[in-house]
């Protein structure tokens, strides 16, 4: 048994018979293999990772495996958001189906968003429903993306525009492989780490003001902010499984955000998703104030933060030309949370007190574009 | 009012929140925007069809529609099995996104079996999920694919081995359309009618063999046997939305079935999906006789009343070669039914007392196969 157990944290996702575990800890890449097979004894795994993290981790996770004596078969795509298109899907499930594998048994993603999400529609699509374990490697996923049972692909129409929801049976969320990550992608996850303070956990957004070194850092203050992150995105997603209704509260900063991905050609050089959802989250707190639903104090505290960080939260802080108001616009009406026409975005009236508002006027969003640009 | 209403059945499949309406009678393509319109009112409609549906059944479709004050557009796909590929599936989710509808718009599926399953995969995945509505016009798709929300699309590894569960929002089973029909698509979809009276309701078989002049005719009959194949298909469904256990009786004559389908390379002049049905259902009742587990007087029966219908029942009747017993167990082998290697085949103990046999040892599988070719 590896002594850095008693560091893991479980958390439970209550979806009835959807329900799942959630691990987080130091080395849990290492008892990967002991944690599936405890699960799902017997199964066999088709693992999809990318060129970047299987230098990095492979060997450890396939090491786990053959230890708790779990075949697998292993397909290994090339990094970057590319790899979430239509092309690179139709390849993986050919993989998958390739194995013969049959509906019991397990798809692991070994990887960031784009292969989890990837994974994820693979899992969901082939024979119907295969079973599905994340591993995330990187912050953003470990918060974000490996918790909801969201999955899927780009559109030349927009992003994430194709998919399925499909639970995993399990998330290992192994903190010492962020020790792997660039800074600047570390700081990019790190952003959906403040957006859970900023929708409804006040205290927690105080408590990263005062531990964020901490967290960057890699001591016990990283697991903990994790936790809480994938708690705080559990209880909503509890609540809200398909996206009806308070789901839409995870949006904070991403209707800019995605706005902001798809001006920039979705080209990391210039922005990663991260860093559109810190500017998203710093405009649509500046968006309240205008709309008279906010204090500019709060407004400027949460500037404050994400600068300190040492993340963008202006258009001006993005490299390159933007494109005028209007066309941001039209990035905006094309986003997947638009309901018969109408504008929705995540609004706020304080740190940690997001809502939801419906029929914002696009006059409104314009105007406010207008100052921005 | 359609001075037809009257005659229109209705059957509610439970399956809570997912749960829907099945409306079977005569001219209810004409009714279809008035029925759409009361369950999903202002809904924008993106209909798929065929070019074959297309030029009988479009017109009466989108008048209905138009009448109904219901906007829509519509994508017409090539008629045949090959449009249940990856290829059409991107077109068609391409197209409807490029509509820029919204998860709570309404793809409709207006065609056969082909266009209900990529009709409705298309609609799992578009935004994770838009609304469905289902309006077959095979007698194959009204009693069995347009029900019990299963979709997809083949593979170059095996059919239907890509897809989602994806329930409708309503069916629409039309029974004039089916006047339409070739005789042999009728009797094909005929096929699996029987199949639901040799699963668990031997009156229902009798009830055929007495009947069945008077539902290839189209009297009232016909919608009787309609509602009563939905009632039990829908029955099943409700005990096993996701296939996990009983779910798989509607696999009878099914497993062997998509083995000839491949071993006839899906060449629908050879063999239609019905017909491999026919003689997949002969040949398990043949099989259970071998196996000690049927009387062989039931075996006949059931191959009489094929037989007068005029539906294939002999592996002799498919035209052109068949490929040996072992390269026809490879097909089943690779059927989607094999759980951990063992094959899974629903077997009888007479008719209307099918049951699940797993673990069927291959080589008796190949023996009877040997005895057939």
């Amino acid at each position: 048994m590896n002594p850095n157990e008693g560091d893991v944290r479980r958390l439970r996702v209550e979806l009835g018979p959807q329900s799942y575990d959630i691990l987080i800890g130091p080395d849990l890449l290492k008892r990967a293999g002991a944690e599936i097979a405890a699960r799902l004894p017997g199964v066999r795994c088709a693992i999809l990772t990318d060129e970047n993290v299987a230098a990095r981790h492979l060997s450890t996770l396939t090491d786990a495996l053959t230890e708790a004596d779990l075949s697998f078969e292993t397909k290994v795509l090339p990094a970057g958001e590319k790899t979430k298109s239509a092309e690179y899907l139709l390849g993986a499930v050919d993989f998958v189906l390739g194995t013969r594998m049959e509906r019991g048994d397990v798809v692991i993603a070994l990887g960031g968003g784009v292969i989890g999400d990837l994974s994820g529609f693979v899992a969901g699509i082939v024979r119907r429903g295969m079973k599905f374990v994340q591993v995330p490697t990187s912050l953003l996923a470990q918060v974000d993306s490996s918790v909801g049972g969201k999955t899927g692909i780009n559109s030349t129409h927009g992003k994430n525009l194709i998919g399925v929801f499909h639970q995993p049976s399990l998330v290992l969320s192994d903190t010492n492989v962020l020790n792997t990550l660039s800074e600047r992608e570390f700081r990019a996850g790190y952003a959906e780490v403040v957006k859970y303070g900023l929708i409804d956990r006040p205290d927690f957004f105080e408590w990263l003001e005062e531990n964020w070194q901490a967290v960057f850092a890699g001591g016990p203050e990283r697991g903990e902010a994790i936790a809480v992150s994938c708690q705080c995105k559990a209880d909503v997603v509890a609540r809200d499984e398909h996206e009806d209704g308070d789901r839409a509260l995870l949006n904070l900063g991403h209707t800019f955000g995605h706005a902001l991905e798809g001006a920039t050609g979705y080209d990391s050089r210039r922005l990663v998703h991260g860093e559109g959802v810190a500017i998203g989250m710093a405009l649509a707190h500046r968006f309240s104030v205008r709309l008279n639903r906010c204090s500019a104090d709060d407004a400027e505290r949460v500037e404050a933060h994400l600068v300190a960080t040492g993340l963008p939260t202006r258009l001006s802080d993005v490299p390159g030309d933007m494109p005028p108001a209007e066309a941001l616009l039209d990035y905006i009406a094309q986003d997947k949370k638009v309901h018969r026409g109408a504008l929705t975005f995540i609004l706020t009236e304080g740190i940690g007190r997001s809502f939801i508002a419906r029929d914002v006027p696009s006059s409104e969003v314009l105007a406010f574009l207008r100052e921005c640009t």
